[in-house]
């Protein structure tokens, strides 16, 4: 997606060989406009399928899976990294370990909203070593729901999450794969 | 806003005369249609502030503001709850206490996202007790913007956050204002 990658080569930040910074248009400051581009990708890709719901985390995956369920006409969920005053039982629990943080999380979804008929698009911002996606899959197959596959903005090629997702046979999508960030260079992956 | 009051009464439950449960369409579950005409309904009355960012806090607010800043066409910055592991100086902090937790919390902005020569709406889902509201408020006053008032989805109107930030002369636009949740009635206040 060409739109994105220039604002990643525009406004992204290689901070080490592992970290990208792109906090001026993802995950901390919004581009609204961006986000209705990948939104629009999004749903052209898994127009197809069927799509009922979209399943995000909190919180920079938002964003874009807003978007997507506008253009698809569907609901989104987002799975919380923290208990709910509001929300404390009828819940579906991932665990989700960040290899960054060196710490395990629980992540969570009421089963109000993922229900076995629900035919479900997995959407984030990043997809690096896909941990994050894989506790999203896992209340997937809690709630008995089918899933369409594994969309994310901007995918860390050089890192297993992706490749360990398709040899699953999940339909991945990134919309961005970066092979490498060596030297604080940004290279994308060749379509 | 009749949309957003139908949502609330069909799909909404007072939990008690305090907690509104609106998790089917807002804060865990989120309608895009109609998150998309809160962005509207936002754009529409502040349309004249000749806003250039909008200012919301992770998650609940990302959603209609980011739908608010496709519409202004403007950036959207979230203030984060925790750290950010490439996000560590350079921040506007503010205290925020949550009375319903019984905590003080910290959060951030980083610099590089206000502007003194911004112009900035503070946006929310929710407007109770307003702390979060004069956390985002006190960010735009360090940064040395200018504030074009602060607009929520549903203001509790019978928690004192809203009158609070009005007798300090900020503009409040709240989309549907709850009256009273007695008895587990949701009575909206006339307009």
């Amino acid at each position: 997606m060409n739109l994105l990658k220039q604002a990643i080569i525009e406004k992204g930040e290689a901070l080490s060989d592992e970290v990208l910074k792109v906090d001026a248009f993802l995950n901390h400051q919004i581009d609204p406009v961006l986000m209705e581009q990948i939104g629009k990708e999004f749903a052209e890709r898994f127009q197809r399928e069927g799509i009922t719901k979209i399943l995000t985390i909190e919180s920079s995956g938002i964003a874009p899976a807003v978007m997507a369920g506008l253009q698809l006409h569907v609901p989104v969920v987002f799975a919380r990294k923290r208990k709910s005053l509001t929300l404390v039982d009828n819940l579906l629990i991932a665990k989700v370990h960040s290899f960054t943080k060196g710490e395990t999380n629980e992540i969570s979804v009421s089963k109000d909203y993922l229900l076995d008929e629900d035919v479900v698009l997995v959407l984030d911002d990043f997809l690096a070593n896909g941990q994050a996606a894989l506790g999203l899959v896992d209340i997937v197959k809690q709630a008995g729901s089918t899933l369409a596959g594994v969309g994310s903005v901007i995918e860390k090629g050089f890192q297993p999450g992706g490749d360990m997702l398709r040899e699953q046979g999940i339909r991945v999508e990134s919309l961005a794969i970066i092979d490498s960030l060596a030297n604080k260079q940004i290279s994308f992956r060749e379509e």
